[in-house]
């Protein structure tokens, strides 16, 4: 077994950027009104605790905002219908998050063209009328503001998501899309110029060029931009069979050197350098239908992606927090390879637990490594996350060792873990039979399959105290370490307690 | 490692008779006003479900029920209040209970003396006047026939609590606590004929023989007695310890005697052969200072008593579902030995699975041995409950194996563990560093490390299909063993799913 | 002020056949997954209590249950997606519900044709295959069985909605329906004999004519129909208005007689004469955006209705519970004139305590007149619904006295108003400005003020006893007479608590 | 029928202090552990919202905080027991209070003597040792400093309760408590000098008297005392009557004469004018057995204290939030007069409104009378409360006009009424006979008839704008003006909605 050696040391070398908490993917906005939608995300938020939220769909016509009419002399009039809106933002605020708003797609009454994208056929052609589209965002933040007040302001804006392929915007227009962003990014500074605004929303696919031509615009039309955006997947194009979709990671350090690439190019403007880069998407398949995504190696992988993505980004949303969600249509089973942290009936997922575990990873860096990422909180105590990626056939379990010097006097080791045995309520579908539709019995049970292992050790430390963590193969362990003082009570003793007769 | 070999056999020799739901004990009933009390008491209802709960202090004055006053000219009447009582028994239906009413103690103002028992200073002296008790024993009953019809009638009703002992019940006075049986049962009777009512509710002390003239007396007083109760404790006379007290447990076959014998003394009297014998009180320790009771050893002995006390009880009622209890005082710790099967704030307690994983086993029996018992259920599933109680320095972990003759198929094995890592909060609790105060947050932390580890295997089974469970010291396994059928979704594959690369 | 004299008697002529509870309806199945939808549901059925849920779109695809893909051979096979079909029933069953199954409308797939209705686009041509179709039905009947087991069985099945409409049923061709109903009657029966199925679901458009056609249809196919299912309206042909639909009402007694001709038709014939009608549909205006829906008109029309309706009918099904409906879009206000007993935010309108009211007379008649009707019940007590329907501008306030002959003692007179003035959420809403999104602070405010003012008087019954209920313009009251007996509390004066000084 | 005018106006010259949130009564902290107290708790908590609450028996035997042991030496230890005072503490934190805390009564083990005061016997005699109870005093406030952080010394703390009675403090010893205040207050100070402590929490006995010396004694030992707290009840001696007591209510000017007298005499100090007062406990009759608590006449003589409380003190605590109180036993009936806002069950009493209306009175006084006060809020709109408090036969209903100058456009006004018929449960109590014991449904009916009847108006203001309010004999009614603006949805009539036929 492969083992290592690591020091948990506050005044390390390293830095550790963790925006790990500050958004979160979502299926399109008109499912924010499904109720296993919203059972799902209070669970997510119960636990980890998003800041933000973003998905498509905003101005699909499932969410029923825009209409015309016409008066009694023939002339037609827009006229906006926020009921559904309101109704999903309430939601999302009713378990603390707010909107990182996507401007999209086309309402149908509005579009210049039929052509559509996913199961839900959301309209991805340009407005017949930019007045029109400019009328609309503008109506929908001044109605926004109006219900949730000065609040809204901090929620930032996107423009369109991912022109840059055919698919999302007809033809990958790209002077089209410029168009876009210009005319709504200025109608939206025209409500308020405190809204931040970004793009281009581009997924990796001829994305340096893409970046390069829109900040040169930018740059080029005097736009302010606040923020550039971008989309993040580590999935090799899969093979399909039946209803899934296989394939094969890519190295994490490989795909990272992506961001670098666009940091890169941002900085290079100097109007634009240093400003913030948020992942609006990331995930490892970027497809809803790829088992991976429900597996302990997902867990594991994210880890890796959650202590680096800090380097250059401010943001980095992983696509999606639930299952609830429709773009290859209505999943055939459970556990179906959707892009959510929690599957149907409120079951977390292994991947789950990495959001879980990072979010507690607040303080100044002690350690960090390929599989290891540790900080020192205010009150003393230290916090960290290990993993155990697989990456080819020889990769196997591991131990690692943690020696933190000085330590003095009693540590309270707490571990939680997710392996295969584990957190992990794929393996235990699988042997119930994979059923396509879970009894309430079965959910019970998965669901009581689905937390980490959660155990504590006593530790002396003397002059240094040193533990160990094995890891099994895509192990994702949370570690704590705090000081206990205090005495047993008058009388109280664990040992007499605990003994064998 | 000691290894065992067992065989799942419907058509099995052996019997056992489940009554694990039958009943449930309770600290004294005025306690059941508590938020606490209550939220224990969901749990408890909610994960494993009993019919009847029973303890003791209905008439103590905390529930004050029974006033007197005088009119205008100087004479005396009783008044009853029954808003305590009412409060009480709503909360108790409200979790789908009804109570096995005992009898008991003594209100101030009609008793004949001041000897009290416990903290809460129980009055154990007999009543001033047997007309003032039989009134307002049948103002109780009738009160309770009005408010709950005719459901009161199944409530079973036992007299007093323990008259062997001079600490419940004055001098141990045996011809007063007969005159008090006899007065009580007839008036009770009175009221309705259907009611069923028993006693002599005596602990393991000069028991023998206080049964054989309880049993005489009734005979001789042609008393159609319902049912006989006794208690139940198997621990020796313990060590003190500051706030604690400490000894050895009983082997519990040789305890189990004393159950025996007190089933042949009923059987011997022709008018009594087998009336129903309720033990009303069980536990090994008989005290609730005794660290025993937060243990997994404890959850190991408890099994292996439910294995048997079904040989000759009707019920056998554990000593008590929760830690709010207050015959000693408030306890200073969480983990303070308490009788509960959950501790306060809610967490589960290694025996609480005990009663849980026991309750699932409703089928004809397929094995019982001294280490396990199993049942074949209506579906034709298994279900299982293994245990490995240690007795002495020597015993260690050990290993059973078991065999399902014609098998056929695929089944899934579902386990669930408790011992020493797994359910074991005390542990946790213990490595903490003992707090006597928790936090919101230890308390969660408590409650995630008190559930069973929970772990499928699929297994194929061809002529026969065999398998292992490995019982670390004191460790308490259920199993589920189910057909399974049903083959994956179109183009779905575990193996694929997850593959290491 | 108009006066009436009535007098509750056990033994009056007249009869009260009461199915109040057996259905109700529902916007699209696809809807139930939405959480405002359950909400208004769990209110629905906690104050209420339906038996039974009736609504279109089982098939709509989405609910996607219908798909199809091609083998390596490049054939076509159906598969069934039931996911979303399950979540839909679990959510009914969670909230004691089961449906009144209707078989509607056409998968896209399966369709002949592109002919849909609403907004919400339900396709309502015939299947290109009629073995396509029932091997759906089937496959979806097995599905539910495997799932919910033999209560299944006793979920009525209606074959499609209305096809006497072309808009409902492409040219509202007869002999086509007739060979879907044939078709899918006997692939049920293939399944289950025991299921029941009926039709033809038609409204009030030339109904006479389709409903004897397809009774002469059945009878000559020797169809062993189980029951007859129609629709009942009440509202002329509206006015329309922006957004908005406005009629008259036609006067009850008039629209009922459709009921009485729909049955004599059915008892006509021989083979099935006194088989059930149940009224699948029913309400006032037959379009969700008539403002009359949302007043206590409505509620007042809708109790003269529910006094009669089980005349003639084995069940009637008020179209809808709640407002979550999208047949004309989403609603831009949260009063628009839908069809629900609840409005957005969970306000029950007046017409919601027409239901609550009437589900409490379960006893014998004991009055029954065009503005009242009574039951004695099993425990002595009575319960009656009045009210003060107006119909032409004449129409004022009255007052109802009662006589309650040889009443004997104290009774308590309980009543429940709902008028302009209680109850009415919708002149709340109107005096805060018609606000289209309704804030958190104004939900609370509009429930508040949406339950019916509940008042008691202490009676003094000597002979007989008399008491009167004045009722405002389209008041509805229930009124209770229940016996009292008891005495104060020793000491305890009323009259004196409540001195003026 | 009497009919005043009133004029809202922002620049009046009265002025209106509101505390009404600060403080609220509770019985025995011991009852804090049960569950009906918590509900009741809730209730208030959700729909008023006070900061603190006070209430005796810190100390007393039931919270089993002070505990000695003899270790092996035979020397004799105190040992502290929390287990209780967290239970408590956290149960108020999690409603959103926290405690004003009241030292006292004594522990019996402490005690110097075995006086007692109530059913429930807190011990009224000094600590036979100040050594002791100093220890206690701090070992308590280190535990609360420990286990909630700095919020705690935002907890004022008082010293004992009502030492000038003899009931309470054994012979209404002034020496021993002036004693018990000085060594009490230095040893808190010892612990943190941000703490504030105050007395002497005298009722209206003696009470000039009291208030002087105790001034004079801080003065003299240099006691920098942080506020005064006395006590204000406005009954007259009560008569006795079985269960109840019942007696006249002094003129509300008369009783607060009393305030203003305290306040003088503080000021008079030179080194204490104008620090705080705070009124520890107060309500009309100060027996927890007067009918008079239950009805709308309490509610409108509070309201008329609640207007001018504020004159004199910083908070006035009424006493108490619910009826789960012990101190003359336990009631009979759920409504025997208690001091509770909340009965038992969780139903309001008509009290509980005046509390909920006068908390939402925030902003500048725009109208103070005899028998109203209203504000203007931040947002424009206005809040008031009027009342009719009637004192003598005489009394009669009473018309109140009020007049908004400068009004312009279109209001909504919203009145809430609390009077016979509206929010009274107490009548429909009666009416039902005057159960002891309430079923769920009797609870469910009376909650439902215990809400304020909750009306709106639209008012239309021209130049000025006026309206009526109808206040019946002990009415109590909120109002709230706000401006309405908005336009009906396109197409929508609320007259053709609402019209006749």
């Amino acid at each position: 077994m492969m083992e290592k050696q690591y020091r948990l040391d506050p005044a390390c070398s390293q830095s550790f950027h963790n925006r790990t908490d500050f958004c979160i993917g979502t299926g399109r906005m008109g499912l924010a009104l499904h109720q296993e939608y919203m059972d799902e995300l209070r669970l997510t938020q119960k636990e980890i605790g998003f800041r933000h939220i973003r998905g498509h769909g905003l101005f699909c016509d499932d969410m029923a905002i825009y209409h015309t009419y016409q008066d009694a002399n023939g002339e037609t009039h827009a006229e906006y219908n926020f009921t559904y809106l309101d109704r999903v933002m309430d939601g999302y605020r009713s378990v603390g998050l707010s909107p990182f708003l996507e401007l999209g797609f086309m309402p149908e009454k509005m579009a210049s063209g039929d052509q559509t994208v996913f199961y839900w056929k959301g309209n991805v052609t340009p407005p017949r009328s930019y007045e029109d589209w400019k009328a609309m965002v503008q109506a929908l933040l001044r109605h926004l503001l109006d219900r949730y007040g000065a609040d809204v302001l901090t929620w930032p804006i996107e423009v369109w998501n991912e022109p840059n392929l055919p698919g999302f915007w007809k033809g990958a227009d790209m002077p089209e899309y410029f168009r876009l962003f210009e005319e709504t990014f200025r109608a939206i500074k025209e409500v308020d110029g405190r809204f931040t605004v970004g793009g281009p929303a581009i997924c990796g696919v001829d994305d340096e060029r893409w970046l390069t031509e829109f900040l040169k615009f930018c740059r080029e039309k005097k736009i302010p931009l606040d923020f550039v955006t971008r989309h993040f997947y580590t999935f090799d194009t899969p093979e399909e069979s039946g209803h899934y979709s296989y394939a094969t990671l890519r190295r994490p350090e490989e795909s990272l050197k992506e961001l670098e690439v666009s940091r890169g190019i941002i900085d290079s403007f100097e109007e634009y350098r240093g400003i913030p880069m948020h992942i609006t998407e990331f995930n490892t398949s970027y497809r809803p239908d790829s088992p991976i995504h429900d597996t302990t190696r997902n867990a594991a992988y994210v880890a890796r992606l959650l202590a680096s993505l800090g380097d250059w980004n401010d943001s980095y949303s992983y696509w999606t927090f639930g299952d609830v969600f429709e773009e290859n249509g209505v999943p055939f089973t459970p556990f179906h390879g959707g892009f959510g942290l929690v599957a149907e009936g409120c079951i977390p997922k292994p991947t789950f637990w990495t959001f879980a575990f990072f979010k507690k990873l607040q303080g100044g860096c002690a350690l960090r490594s390929e599989d290891a990422v540790a900080v020192r909180r205010a009150d003393g105590s230290y916090a960290g996350v290990a993993w155990n990626l697989t990456m080819d056939e020889a990769d196997g379990p591991k131990t690692l060792s943690f020696t933190l010097p000085e330590a003095g006097g009693d540590w309270c080791l707490l571990t939680k873990t997710v392996d295969e045995a584990h957190a992990n309520p794929l393996k235990v579908w699988h042997d119930l039979g994979e059923p396509s539709c879970l009894t309430e019995e079965q959910k019970g049970l998965l669901r009581s399959a689905a937390s980490p292992f959660v155990q504590t050790r006593r530790l002396s430390g003397g002059e240094a105290l040193t533990f160990s963590l094995e890891l099994a193969e895509n192990a994702l362990v949370y570690f704590e370490l705090t000081p206990v003082s205090g005495e047993s009570d008058r009388g109280y003793s664990y040992e007499r307690a605990t003994a064998k007769q």
